[in-house]
């Protein structure tokens, strides 16, 4: 509030000069910035690679550690440099944190989001919930994880958006990446087919899968009559493949069952429905 | 704050010495930990396993609590670290904690969500709501339960992805493993079939099921006319199984079903609709 | 934090002294609470037990009593067993809990949750909103109460699903097991048929019902023309049955009037619809 | 914490005689408590009833009073025996509402919850927002009211379910039991009938209706045409009805107009659809 | 707490004596509210309707006001007449009020609730949001307005039912009895007619309303083609009729405008659908 | 409190004289602001209008400037009154609203909301996020605004409906009224027709438009295949027309499409559906 | 509050010399500010532009900065004008800020917001998650960034409406500008076609625009059967785009796929139904 204090009689010699000198000052603390950063940001980069090569770190993880210690460096020499920059132009941080007036109550309240960020972003670090280049579901979004930042944590959705995430909103994560996935088929047959041959040709056609696909880990195999839908009799098959290789694997399989059921003869019913028709009476 | 005081005037051999002092200590720390942490982790789970073998504690119990103190322990090493480490680069934790202002303050809130999170991991475990290997639902996950730990609960959902769910988020908890689960279907005959007649044939292939099957536990037992549906007659059969084999029960039970009323010629119906040709009028 | 005062010039005699002294110290605790406890309940049981037989007081409620009793003594036991334990590993609980730092703070929202779990479970124990065996609704779960501890409520849901309740969720309670409950049918004839004539015959299955089924309290009466559907007349019958019995007695009535219909030559109509073909264009 | 202060050296007899003091006291107050409670709650009703003869007061609000004057006076009894009861075993309750620690913040925010209560119940009772014996609809859930208490709304639903509802639970009150109801059908014609006519048939039933039904008392009327459907114009009828009455009207009204539209020939009409054949080519 | 300081000791002749003593100032304070009170609310009453028969203040405003200070003249004679009593029986007011104890932050809070409803309900009244008999949306419930008071505002639904909603849950406002409302019409005319054709028709119809009914304002004019749906083409007809009179106009009109569209040979078609047949293959 | 310190010695005399002092002073209040407020309000006007003109401010912007700055007015002149009036009646506001009691904590958390409202209303009236005549979407209502208050923004509903909106619930703005607005149309034809014919007739069309009507700005273009219908496939139209034209362009280009492909003799599709008639067995 | 202090003595010709030298003043500040304003903004404007071309920063950045960093300047002038404004009248703006009375509380909660939304906004700009003339999703909101503000995020929609979302309502942000994009295909094919011939048409579509259209970055490629339809065979297709060019490409796919099928005889099915014809019985 300085500088209102006189009223309009203000100095404009003074406060030229003061201008100047704290613009050079600034202009120093930039360029000491930009040159410290990158540099800083190398070594880091450098040093955990050759750690995990000696230490053989799956590579996952280290890009995780990589990624976040630039990024915890980057927000320090951030702090670093805003706090430098306040303490040239005279206003100095400490006061201002510890002040339980209004404004102190304010920073206080919007710093508290904050602090849950950097919170939540320290569990989900520490506990391995994700790694970068896992598949999952946070907050509502889906995809593949950029990078984990103590702020935000940023996925790469299936169609090429790039989610940010902040670390606050995040109350639980699916992690699709950890161990071999289901693949499931819900295929329905005829009610005038014969269950049980339906049954073997469909075990058939996931005993050769088991055989010869590399991707599949545990059956396929045909559990029974999921349902009695309206019009067809649901069977299901399940099995487990390796990670990501799900949604193949069911796509293969699909095409085969098929096949193997036209094979077969056995039908794949359309909807189908019962008509009565009544003459006389047009009315309700 | 003191790294700044004196503006731009740092003297560099000082900061040097103090980096390597620092980092040398750090590094002993380091080495202590990770020697300790393992040997640690180790002497837990064996003196666990023992006791539980002389004590019978049945399976689940063991392996629940034996990730859960290793769990424990982990958060507790960590904590020392941290600690420790804090005050060898000089920052003391106890007024840090201590303190009240906007940092304090922050902080506080940002540990409240931290303080939910154990208390009520704390009455999930001492409740024993849930144990290892069981199949629940809570926070809208749904799957079997990896790890309870103080702060965060591991799910492997029915596809393979692991959930990773802050206890907070757990407002109540679905167990699907306390006890015989129900085996339930409902099957529609056509409304031409006589009611009566088609109970017993349902309720011959439920008196085979519960003589023959051991998954068995009560009934199964035609309850009757749950529905007039809009094309058919809705029966419903009610059993008890034992646990997790309520699905393959069901499936048994369906194919069954439908296979002995084919046999006795009564109609599961397709949907009916009745039509009314109005040939004169093709106009609203 | 007393451990770290002195960095690394730790005492490596004293520490293992102190830590068989308090191990010693926690055995015994652990052996006098495995002895009490146990002896504790059973006689609580008992006492329970033996008055409400001698004052006659209902089933539901002795079990209520007899489990919320068992419930709060282990609560009461664990509380002494956690206090002796802190004091014996030199923690004092009652500093802890007075104090108004960061962690006093935190620990104090966290056990409002706590709070809100014991203030409502007493509302709902002390105002019998619910007992032992009742069927109920609340949180959005549905089934038997097992317990209702001050902390927990535990219901089994109809497909044997255990439910863990924190009382705080639970808003409202909704009690199906307080007095008869209503028996519904609503059942759709054709838009020919005689509306008087259909009423006459379901009336007189109600009728039947009301005289030789000793579950059914009021009714069962046929009220009207409920709704004109889009392809048939909906009359709506409507009665009371003893508690639990209302959807045997639905299940019923639904057989006996559907044959009634039937014998009556009424028809109960599948969905209708009028065609009108239109030859000329096939386009729009 | 008292009992804890010397570790191990209980002194056993000071405990038993401790616990035979207290035992008795508390035995007293119990048999003082079930002798009073009964008798105030008797003198409380009667005083009611005779003051509600004396002055004319409407029946329900003098049910009203009396369930809740006995609901204050349970509450009122309940807290003077917890307070007795508390001193008699040495826990002074001034102290510890007065008390500002962490115990005391949490035993504020848990009775936050009863305030809400106490205060929402007030002003529902002095606003007179519901009788009991109303028939309302408050917090989602629907019943006529069986008590009105200050801490808890008790509803019965129509299927019998007993709801409980606490007082904080309700932000708005929808009261179906203040003054007259109304009785709304929509009814539809086919498409080929004439307006005019068929408004003219159904408002001939409707003055019927006026003429001889004292449920009656506004209209019914025949507003016009409502919607132009996909198969039929639909005709909407309104009136008003005593309380309670307005199903059983509407129910009259359904039958009445049906079977006065049969008798004038207008056609209620079934869903229709146009039929265009195509027949050269299957494919899309 | 006074009352149990000494135990058993109570004098049974003081507290007989005491509670004469208090229940005759009871008794005549109660007399002398129950005189007040009516006088109070008829001078009121005749007050506001003088001053605005003489300003001419519009009718419903003056409902408005007079019900609105009824309501305040009752809270307040409630209010002297609360703390009359408990200045009585000897609980002072102000202390409780001031007193920063548990109770006092309870009350506090539950007060806030209170607070919010007054705040809101000042500013629904000075900013004129409604008037009693408008035709609102608030909260969610729908209705004319009985009452705004400073708590409770209370609606009457289309339904007859009387909704009382506390001022704090009106988040927005929705009056619909503020200008002149829109009648609108979308009706559907066959892919085979003339468009232009079939707008002349409906503005001709539009025409004759404009000119002869004195219920609309604007328009109704045919805008033109708003949807190309799957059976029909929807042209849209938009008006304003004066307040209220909306339902009634677009009633009319399409009354009016179905029989113009007959009259002119111009289709309203029924759901159309194109029929392919496929004889060979009956499997999918 | 004073009035009710002595009980009911209450001088009679002196309070009618209280009452009549005060009685007129605020009648004398009532008179000067009753002169006071109008002129205020046409001063502001006036000086608005006359500077608006001089610097040729738009006219939205006028008119929101002119209403923001009487109603500002309002509240100010409302605030002055109700500070002499509380002072006449010997009611300090100073104390009052320092006061940090209960009721200073009530009042604190009720007038919470009230600058809620101003802040937001401060921030969207100085980023001029919407001017009067503006048509917004705004806290789930829509409409053109009629006012921006500090407290409340009032919006006209496409019905007519005037919705009041306290501007805390305002949390994103939508203003339609911003530039060039988006006329989409999407047409099915048959998959029979040949797609590069369709989309150069409905080119042509679009030509045309972009030649002939003002209202047009950018394109319309016809984009492509937007969607391979169930039975017909979907063609995109995009077009920029002047704001509030959109409707208008949309209504106009529909028809000039539908007549150019009838011309043209490309088919839209009513829905279709492939017939297999199965004889044999009419059992599911 | 000093206007007041002496009731209705106020001084007039005091007031009106307040008045007009207070006028002034502020008449001098609003024309030294709008002098001032202009001028920075275009300093600033160009400063930036200048040092952009400088270091080659790309434009959509460039703009960002610029736009923000003129948004930046307006709220300092804007608050220094405001403080300049409070302290001629009279009212000083630090103890105001810093009084912790009713008035300090309700500003301290009001401004929270404000607080929330330049904390979130200065971690949007600094992660970089946005840049002027990205497409974008935050918030519910679909659409273009015309500018981030500290405040407020401005997006345009694609609908032409301009979106103004306070920076606090923004939770996550999905950028749709962020590297290549998906292009994807679900295409149905009759149950009767051979699914290998079907892939390999398709395919052979694929490789055409692999090679020819410079769009494409990734595949695209058939993966296969995606699901089994009620009536279709549904294959999908997979690839990607340069940005923003996503919606173009499958477009164009689409045609190319439909007239491909075409050209090999391959159908592309409507929705398909069996009819089974029951003649007998016309009732259910």
């Amino acid at each position: 509030m300085n500088l209102f204090e006189d009223g309009f009689q203000i100095n404009l010699t003074e406060i030229t000069e003061l201008l100047i000198t704290v613009g050079l000052k600034i202009l120093l603390l930039l360029i000491a910035f930009a040159i410290i950063a990158p540099i800083g940001r190398k070594a880091i980069s450098g040093a955990i690679n050759r750690i995990s090569r000696h230490r053989k770190i799956p590579e996952p993880r280290t890009k995780t550690l990589e990624r976040l210690t630039i990024n915890l460096f980057s927000y320090i020499m951030m702090f670093v440099f805003v706090v430098m920059l306040l303490e040239m132009v005279g206003i100095p941080i400490g006061p201002l944190l510890a002040g339980a007036g209004i404004v102190g109550l304010a920073i206080g309240f919007g710093a508290q989001g904050l602090v849950s960020d950097i919170v939540t972003g320290f569990f989900i670090l520490i506990e391995r919930q994700v790694d970068v280049d896992d598949y999952v579901t946070a907050a509502g979004y889906d995809g593949v994880v950029e990078e984990v930042g103590l702020r935000t944590t940023k996925l790469r959705g299936f169609d090429g958006t790039l989610h940010y995430i902040p670390n606050r909103e995040i109350s639980g994560v699916s992690n699709h990446s950890r161990g071999n996935m289901r693949a499931m088929i819900d295929i329905g047959i005829a009610y005038d087919e014969n269950i049980e041959e339906a049954v073997a040709v469909l075990q058939r056609v996931c005993d050769d899968f088991a055989a010869n696909d590399e991707r599949i880990k545990e059956g396929p195999d045909v559990l029974g009559v999921q349902t009695l839908g309206s019009s067809d009799i649901v069977l299901r098959v399940l099995g487990k493949t390796t990670n990501m290789e799900q949604w193949g694997v069911e796509r293969d399989l699909r095409k085969a069952m098929k096949e193997a059921l036209d094979a077969a003869g056995i039908e794949i019913p359309f909807p189908h429905q019962v008509y009565i028709e009544k003459q006389g009476n047009a009315e309700a």
